[in-house]
């Protein structure tokens, strides 16, 4: 289910605990989710105003950007039609914690920025493949639309860091690892797409 | 070309000093254009993360951002075809303006950024409408295709900020159309899509 690539940067998969929470707690998964793809959306939009006079880099990223708003709409249907709706639901820990790790300083700042993205789809590509073994139905489906986007928009994300500074990503991608393994396995008390081990 | 409700609040049309301008300066407009279409997707991503709970609005939000990108990318296009590129272009008085008159306090914040968006693709349009006198062949093409997308919209965003407020909006708009026209037509010593009369 995942790629060569993402298998050899992600050092655990995700714990068997976290899918039996998300199981029980499909309603936050799927606000989450919407939140996740409005996020995902936003990040690519900014990135736009960063792409300079590169449009072939531009024009990726706006279809990027439009795949995640096609995806938020797509999981935004699937809310209603399962009469649940969306609230307000707090950002996890993860994205916060991987966004805090990035330089504070240019250039580094945007190389960290796209790995941080490459790596956020990466686990999510991941994740969404071991959703797949529990959903059913319409979830399922939904889920397998977003799990091979999930994969391209990673290699997006990695090949253009790798075109700014391949050295630098190397070093930043081993210790951008270890962070998310750590994130993913250690306890966390909210439930959320990225979350750890539930803590309860 | 332009339809009652927006011809209602503009009360100025685009000047032939500008229109002369513009003929003279298509590289420059196109890349405020393509700057235009990022700004206006990027607004539509921000109003999305405060859309809250109403489903129905935020997939129409998606799609208006989903539109805007997908216009940016056909006037990179076209930009590339002509064998010009990108560059970086500062951001005109226009938009710098528009939301500097929006309160910075909600619940009125928001209501004002509404009306900005619709009067922002008001002006659009008419000024749309202008150019496609005097544009040619594919450039013609590009904006006949913007020109209805901005109508849209417009009717959109102001039908947004009229359930949240409709007594506040009618006051609101009126300050808005004035101030709108004012940029319009005073000198103007930058060039942009949404320039006042050329100062030079």
């Amino acid at each position: 289910m995942v790629s060569a690539a993402i298998q050899s940067l992600l050092l655990c998969e995700t714990p068997s605990t976290w899918l039996e929470e998300a199981s029980q707690q499909l309603p936050n998964l799927l606000i989450d989710q919407a939140n996740c793809e409005k996020k995902a959306a936003a990040t690519a939009v900014s990135l736009l105003h960063r792409s300079g006079s590169d449009e072939r880099f531009s024009l990726e990223l706006s279809r990027i950007a439009r795949e995640e708003l096609k995806h938020l709409e797509l999981v935004l249907r699937v809310i209603k039609r399962h009469g649940m709706s969306t609230r307000h639901l707090s950002a996890g820990r993860y994205a916060r914690a991987l966004n805090e790790w990035t330089s504070k300083r240019e250039p580094a700042r945007l190389v960290d920025q796209l790995l941080v993205c490459a790596m956020i789809e990466a686990r999510s590509c991941e994740r969404i493949g071991a959703l797949l073994a529990i959903l059913k139905g319409d979830l399922r489906t939904l889920y397998e639309k977003l799990h091979d986007a999930e994969d391209r928009h990673f290699e997006f994300y990695v090949a253009r860091a790798y075109t700014l500074d391949p050295n630098y990503c190397e070093e930043r991608l081993a210790s951008l690892s270890r962070l998310d393994a750590h994130l993913i396995s250690q306890p966390d008390q909210e439930f959320r797409f990225h979350s750890g081990t539930p803590d309860r």
